[in-house]
């Protein structure tokens, strides 16, 4: 069986990349950019004041107090009219022109306006060139702002804004199909007969995919006979990746693992030394990435955060792939199961700046209650037999970490 | 000034909650529960096989390898027709109901078919109890399975879907108007003429918000005049939560406080001891919490996440309210500026499972290209003059730490 890293090397070394498109800014948010991003303009455009005060020589107010004509007040959006000269100033607001002469702003809270508003006092010195943003400091026309690759965040859509790229090319994010199969799977609003449970999976799967993606759907739910799930799939393969779960254990009416095979869909690994997620099948048919994993809530859940995740990064094109591996202190001793590498769900939390980490209780991977109270997945290596209070362990997170893990 | 911490006290405790709203599941992710979600079903709804094998008596396989007579085949989503008496076991599909009279499941890889079926030879001993998941052993019928107040997450869209949750009370999240003023700000799809610049801030914070809430609104720029403003922001007020970038200063034409004031609006702090971003007024009029934020973009952007993340985190009833605060090791000396506690925007990454930060280089709080090359903010408490290269730092998370700073 191979391990999970090799597992996930096979996934990213196989999964396609997709194609550009063409987004609004508004769309934007979570894509990766598909071009490089050029600034049409000088970032500040102008010698840019960046406090309220007034624009003046450093060389008159070397010694203070002294007092300054004022020639004019110069608001942000309009043009300086008037020229600095020795012993004067122009009254300045955050993000106005610097007029020319001046070489220096000094904040209001350092001044004191007399004569009605004709002449200023200097209170304090400044240094040259204090409170004045360089035409072209930050960016000059025709630099590049944002590189082909990064990933579009509020910061970046600021930039965007800025330098007035309202539609610009973006990695597309995949169509993403899911079909849970199982006789005994019925639909959420229905009440499960005997033997029958409600299909959970297709919901928290797609839950899981949209935090990434937004083109998801579920597909019918397949019975476990080989004609209906057949079909299913073959609406499924017109996806860029379809995720099913259930039917590739080995049992009798495990027809996913069957099905994909006469299919002759290209079968990369149909085992994985994993623990819960050990029948994890990841295939590929024309263009679209199969994923056919186990139907336990939890080994679903999980194999989709191993697997799918970095799949769908990748065709993104995103820099990085899989979740975030941090190291953790773990709070209680922990016996392991050996043979297959443990992604355990989880609790970690901060503890004055350092992270601790605990095991939630479960009752194995059919137990989806017990992962509501799981933030990340404790790895307990294959070889390890008993992992000790205190010791540090390493810990996949899951989401964003939130403030009263902080405690 | 009132340090930040107060700052965010204030935000916090004059921060009203919003009333339940109905959803259903597919609209659900991102919200906190408003009501307990109980089980109508026991989970596992029956003793459900964990495994794909037989399903027998423990006491009959003391001495293997042995024989039993398979009296059926059971699939899941199929009712068993045979009780399990001594000598006899049936074939059973994961996710099946275990026969009555059966107390054991051995997996099929601990077996070998024989008598083309007719009969089962067991290889291996297995511990009584041993691949049944039991009835009730998860969820109880008329339990509580999610908590009013919890967050919806993947995990808890499967747990809703399990109990048939298809529609249920979320506490709604907060609509948000947004408005840039400044006589200097154009639209994005403008080239800016002289002493001009695109409206950033708006699409930044609009991005911002986006992350949390979906109903974000740009309202129109405001120029810095007094009646336009005025008039803009009388919309705003119609808003659960109204953000302003821009005119809370000391400039001549910083309408916004002035504004804000007449309007009788009530004003809670209009400044913060916080570089950069002091210049920030957090005001309420009826269910309007109004945010007027500085107008540099970096300040726009650090004064969103410090304040208004958390005012909306407290709107819709999460448990935590601001972004995790970290320890990390500082990768360079850090000259402060003092006065006022830094905010400053940084990078963190980890090496060898602990997290190193550094400053990114700026020029100042006009500089938006800088923070994109940030994802959290290196705290720098207003006492310190110098923090040296080596020791441990406070560091607030920005967005979830992703796979590439992990190396």
């Amino acid at each position: 069986m191979i391990s999970v890293k090799e597992a996930v090397e096979i996934v990213i070394n196989n999964t396609d990349v997709l194609d550009p498109q063409l987004i609004t800014i508004n769309e934007a948010m979570g894509f990766s950019i598909a071009e490089d991003i050029i600034s049409d303009i000088d970032m500040p455009p102008f010698n840019r004041s960046a406090m309220d005060g007034y624009a003046l020589i450093a060389e008159d107010i070397e010694n203070v107090p002294c007092d300054l004509e004022v020639v004019e007040t110069i608001s942000a959006g309009c043009a300086p009219e008037k020229l600095i000269r020795k012993g004067l100033a122009s009254k300045i607001m955050t993000g106005a022109i610097v007029p020319e002469g001046a070489d220096t702003v000094i904040m209001v809270e350092d001044t004191e306006s007399i004569d009605n508003g004709a002449r200023v006092r200097i209170l304090k010195q400044t240094k040259k060139g204090k409170n004045i943003a360089l035409k072209g400091e930050d960016v000059e026309s025709g630099q590049v702002v944002l590189k082909k690759g990064q990933e579009v965040r509020p910061q970046e859509i600021g930039v965007l804004a800025s330098v007035g790229a309202e539609r610009f090319k973006v990695f597309r994010s995949p169509n993403v199909g899911i079909i849970a199969t199982g006789d005994e799977l019925v639909e959420i609003n229905v009440k499960p007969g005997a033997g029958q449970i409600r299909n959970s999976n297709g919901y928290s799967l797609a839950a899981q995919a949209r935090q990434i993606v937004n083109d998801v759907e579920i597909l019918e739910v397949a019975a476990d006979n080989q004609e209906k799930i057949c079909s299913i799939i073959e609406l499924g393969l017109k996806k860029d990746v379809l995720i099913l779960s259930g039917g590739v254990s080995m049992g009798d009416y495990d027809f996913v693992g069957k099905v994909l095979k006469e299919m002759e869909v290209e079968v990369f690994f149909e085992k994985v030394s994993l623990r819960p997620g050990k029948p994890t099948l990841f295939a590929k048919k024309g263009r679209t990435h199969i994923f056919a994993l186990p139907g336990n809530p939890v080994a679903t859940f999980v194999t989709f955060e191993l697997f799918v995740y970095p799949a769908i990064r990748k065709m993104m094109r995103f820099a990085s792939l899989t979740k975030p591996v941090i190291t953790a202190v773990l709070e209680t001793d922990y016996i392991a199961k050996k043979k297959r590498t443990e992604y355990r769900p989880a609790y970690i939390k901060l503890c004055d700046g350092k992270f601790r980490v605990k095991p939630v209780n479960w009752h194995g991977s059919g137990d989806l209650l017990s992962i509501t109270n799981a933030n990340c997945l404790l790895i307990v290596p294959e070889e390890i037999q008993k992992m000790d209070a205190n010791q540090d362990v390493n810990v996949m997170l899951l989401s964003a970490l939130s403030a009263n893990e902080n405690i």
